[in-house]
């Protein structure tokens, strides 16, 4: 009997993944990159923000003397869609711990003319020399059990659309935030779940740049509908992710003018808080 | 008898104030201004924070079709310095609501080489053209009243070093969040205060953004001694602020790894949440 018939499905690794080969990038020069934006994490049929952030966040990584993302800050310009793209980034400056890039990401018109779609600020540096202290009064989010929690494949499309970005994550929501799938919102501003990539590849710096920006919008927890486009979104990953699942809570207290913020924190299987995110968008009041 | 000696000190105004005067900037080419760096707004020598992102959000005001920061992200490379600098803008996308741009703040070195200090990316609009909805869960920080709180006047400085800037301000902070002050910090990474100018300007969209880094570090709270540089800050305009003075809240949870984030919540005196920040520094452990 060959062996791969009685072997577990294989899990895919860091650096061999669905992932890792959605956001690699070729180098056409120094600081440029060309990459096909994949089809296979849109939503609708917009590139996921969070796809975007970890392209352009692998991007600086070559391009800086630091490899890890420490705080990323993206400014959205224009929605992206699948196909090719170009990314240009810019040594900023660099330092002994630290190091400061610039990346903008940008598609084509129908002229070929370059169109910006994304453009980010981001320091660098190296997350495993960082001393181990931990002084916080943060708490992992209150979530049931992975197997409590409901996914796209345990009913009626609980995320709307069924895009093609819910085949590629292991998406998990907290029973007590799905109320708008139920047509019957909590009110609150609150979203949480268990977050991992489908095919099994571990959590890595770049992943968590995907998770504060992978679940269901908070907005339709406060009774909205329709599109939550991001403005600007940053990052603070503060500490290298442990294997296995990723738990992420999502915030919103305060819904102003036809703008929200949106809180992420993002949580290991060691109970570390890898991740905090914060992002401003625009909400369609209705 | 001269009116003056009976008359109340006049109150400055928006755009008449010591605040306005420096921060104003002097148009030297499209895009491209120089300001003298007033040393009035200093901690120990370096040039406050969140002065230099109110320069930096004026430059960016002139060079947009957009007045008003909606959401400003910068990150802080070298530390500025009293004295001449230059601020140079980049408009990066223009469109009817928002408008995106960059700055960077420059100073120069002894062979008179431009070296950057900070740069920015930001999104303008318009405030005023918001609708009036809001739904929150957000509350206004519980702080006592103004005249039960402590400024640097009132006693053994609790504002060490009293640099320049203490002068300028109307920083009264929450004797709850003042332990550090008499040796005793709580351990709590929390930091409450009233704020103005000492001027008497009321507040609007520039004073906030240096409202959100005017108070103590957080982590003296935590028991941390020493100087807590900024990596990254981003500020969220979500109102016009009323005119009054301000409450700003400022809290951090997580220290780890020599990195703690400090989330600041700025208030107006009609109980509106007129801006948010989130800032990503370092913390010396000892």
């Amino acid at each position: 009997m060959p062996e791969a018939a009685t072997a577990p499905a294989a899990r895919a690794t860091i650096g061999d993944s669905e992932f890792d080969r959605d956001t690699a990038l070729t180098r056409r020069a120094p600081g440029i990159y060309d990459i096909d934006l994949s089809a296979g994490w849109t939503i609708i049929s917009a590139v996921n923000g969070g796809y975007l952030l970890a392209v352009l966040g692998r991007a600086l990584a070559d391009a800086l003397p630091h490899a890890d993302p420490f705080t990323v800050s993206a400014h959205y310009l224009t929605a992206s869609q699948p196909g090719p793209a170009v990314v240009r980034t810019d040594v900023v400056r660099t330092g002994r711990t630290l190091s400061t890039g610039q990346a903008s990401l940008f598609q084509y018109d129908d002229e070929g003319r370059e169109v910006e779609r994304i453009r980010v600020l981001a320091s660098y540096g190296d997350l495993d020399t960082l001393p181990d202290d931990v002084r916080t009064t943060a708490r992992p989010p209150a979530i049931p059990p992975l197997e409590q929690c409901f996914g796209s494949e345990d009913g009626p499309a609980p995320v709307p659309g069924s895009s093609a970005i819910t085949d590629r994550l292991m998406l998990k929501l907290d029973p007590s935030t799905l109320g708008w799938a139920l047509g019957q919102p909590s009110g609150k501003g609150e979203m949480r779940a268990w977050f991992g990539l489908a095919d099994g590849r571990d959590p890595d710096p770049f992943s968590l740049l995907l998770a504060v920006d992978a679940l269901p919008p908070t907005a339709f927890e406060i009774g909205l509908k329709g599109w939550v486009p991001t403005v600007e979104l940053t990052v603070h990953v503060r500490c290298r992710p442990a294997p296995g699942p990723l738990r992420v809570s999502i915030t919103t207290r305060n819904l102003a003018g036809g703008f929200l913020e949106e809180d992420a924190e993002v949580w290991d299987s060691a109970d570390r808080l890898v991740a905090q995110s914060r992002q401003l968008a625009r909400a369609r009041l209705g």
